[in-house]
């Protein structure tokens, strides 16, 4: 398996068959399992828990990392095809990513979204070219439109909480946030949990539609595993029964990279999940978050601090599912 | 043990072991007793001996660690209770600390003193809150009012350069510095002196007392130990028979956090310690400092360069010593 | 071998070695040479490749590193001697390179170009007198003056494309970049291939021509070499039967520091290599360049991307040349 740059990358056996192993990883750690192993890491925007996990698993397993930040302890790299490079970017993709997947075994890049071309963010176009570009097998740690270790580690998540596949409700609701962020995990999570077959419902403003590819994406994805996905501005219909409430927030695809995203957003601060958004759920519902999160701007002290939350569980999921995911690529998932 | 904020987390017992260890390990250089563990380190401000030494130590022992640095190469941490996070800090020690714990088998974080509220910096409230949401043993490496890396290491020095315990004479000074650090490293050598069971001599000007609780603390200690502790203004009356200067620059106690500090401090640019301050010393007295230290500032050339100078084995002590603690630790001393 | 600062630290028969070994540790990877070791990497500049291959290759020979990185995670180095450093240096390069050396096996630094006396950069004083200050072997990774790490990779490079050694054409061409960039990769260049025994051109406008001392010294090596230096601003002599274009851009010698550069660079903005530059050449010639690369500023794309370009080998042997240095250095080349 040469690149993961989406959940759909791991077919329905290989993905099962990493869940198991990160099951497993977490009771009873391996060794060397990536003894002699070195795994490049190249983080262009900030990483707290990618960037630890990646390099606590990968150690955990017997194998190194390094790092690379452009733009932090390097310089920028341009990643678009032939511009005059006058500007900041000193270094291109073209030369970067093939020079440091030949000191690595596997690449992990973390990039951005452009928050420019919706089109473009859509497609994913920077991560794909770098994919396209290693010499090496090359693992997305977010990107424009997609945060596959993110999902992974959430299918996990919801194994653990024994949230059911079929018939699971899980709700995803846009949350305020003071800047216009990016797409990937909400995408990801729809992606993620309509190929677990359950019933997702994306809770938004009018304003916060996701777009419609990534939707019927998620729509064709739910109708090969059994699944439904629907949007609405209403929540309590949304809440109705939900297993899960997966809070995030994102950027107006209708205004996508536009000013008018600030006003828009403006007008929703109350979004910000809190006890009562709970109460037509299911008695022991769950609220989880990719993390980071602002408190009490997205969601209050009281959720986070209570029984229902379990973001730092989900967060400790990242480390076994990426384990369980190197040792697919690097070794063919024989450790 | 769970947690070293403070060199009195060490028993008596268990300090004579670490340090013991210590001096083992620097001559006889110990290959796996960390193998397979991972430690991870916080860095909220920044550092150099600290972060090397960690690392080093460390994978000299077999193990590996993971960085983070908080507003560099990631986002801000808050670390106030109940704040709505609409400012810069992305995510709380609430999240970020449980998350990273679970990443490792060991935290080490470098808070900062607030300089706002001296009680809040004495309570050490920052980094004590983060103790006590690590899963994993926590180490202080460098708090608002505590060094004990440091503390450990300075005092297997004052062992190593025969410095006597009961009786030896150390003067802890106040050194020019252009700006109010942090009372840290004053506090912990104050402490660590006086549990030593040495006479301690704080020489500072006036407006630059260390804080009652830090100096009544000091007393108790140093009476347990069969030493002494006092505090002047004179400079020949404090080096008098000393064995050690240790200097340090540290802001005004009585304009904690305020302007006055900077008038205060201006006026006693001659606070940069030099051969002269040595005349009623014993003849090879000696020389300490933490490092960094701005030459021809707060010490001249001179004695940094001249044989009274302890500061580079002092300083390679933070390798040692530290290796010992995390053997301690880790390991509960077997390695 | 207790340090390289120069490619010509290596004697002749060392750098054999140190080749021959490179060629075989791409072939087939040798795991624990440096089992147990520590290297210490400072970067008081930027650094892409050079970090990701010390880390790799150190890793990969079972190893360990740590990074530090003044101005960046932590504060800025002084090194001027005598100085009150009451600037933003807060610690002089007298403590911390005794300090990290006491941490390492072997220290690995990266200065920079002062960029202000041309004299002293090309004396290299501060990375000598860092280099005078370690208590371990040490390594430049890139100085004022010298990248004998690139010029090592380079030699590899040259020998795998099989341009010969007497007798090789070697063009090192200026090229157009919006800054004044160092020296180092210039000079090193210019060192490598007249110690290599080729036929060196330095290809430039007028008012780049390489200070004296570099092209004398140069000139010493290539007639032990048996082969020749010279200069010229004319392109198609230059390239007659070139077998290879190494591009590099370079500030003013005649103009080092001042702002008169700018004026005169800006008047060569047509010195960006292209395909039509090689005509006068060997049908196969070969592009080379130490990368980071400005794409279409000072070699287009059509360059970079035809067959005549070696930039990612060249980059990688970056890898292979350091871990065969790494050997040397540490094991007296015996792994």
């Amino acid at each position: 398996m040469r690149r993961f740059l989406d959940l759909a990358d791991l077919s329905a056996e290989r993905r099962e068959a990493v869940l198991a192993r990160a099951a497993q990883l977490e009771r009873a750690p391996v060794r060397d399992a990536l003894s002699g192993r070195v795994v490049g890491l190249v983080f262009m925007n900030p990483s707290v828990r990618t960037l630890a996990s990646m390099q606590a698993g990968v150690a955990q397993l017997g194998g190194s990392t390094f790092v690379v930040t452009p733009g932090q302890g390097s310089w920028k790299l341009e990643h678009r095809d032939g511009v005059v490079m006058d500007g900041d970017a000193a270094e291109h993709v073209r030369e970067a990513i093939p020079v440091l997947g030949s000191y690595a075994d596997l690449l992990g890049v973390r990039s951005f979204a452009e928050g420019r071309s919706l089109d473009d963010d859509l497609a994913d176009v920077t991560m794909r070219k770098m994919a396209d570009l290693s010499p090496v097998p090359f693992v997305n740690l977010e990107s424009a439109i997609a945060h596959p270790c993110q999902a992974l580690a959430d299918w996990k998540t919801l194994d653990d909480l024994e949230v059911p596949r079929r018939g699971g409700r899980l709700v995803l609701s846009w949350a305020y946030h003071p800047k216009p962020l990016p797409l990937a995990v909400a995408a990801s999570t729809l992606t993620m949990a309509a190929m677990r077959g359950m019933t997702v419902t994306v809770l938004r403003p009018d304003g916060f539609e996701l777009p419609a590819p990534v939707m019927e994406r998620a729509k064709r994805f739910a109708a090969e595993a059994g699944g439904v996905v629907r949007e609405t501005g209403d929540r309590a219909a949304a809440m109705d029964g939900a297993h899960v409430l997966y809070a995030k927030s994102w950027a107006s695809p209708a205004h996508y990279g536009r000013p008018e995203d600030a006003a828009l957003r403006a007008r929703h601060r109350d979004w910000c999940v809190d006890e009562p958004w709970f109460r037509p759920a299911v008695r022991d519902a769950r609220f989880l978050h990719c993390l980071p999160v602002r408190r009490n701007v997205k969601v209050t002290d009281a959720v986070l601090d209570g029984p229902r939350s379990a973001v730092i569980a989900q967060a400790g999921n990242r480390l076994h599912a990426q384990k369980a995911l190197l040792i697919e690529m690097l070794t063919e998932g024989h450790p």
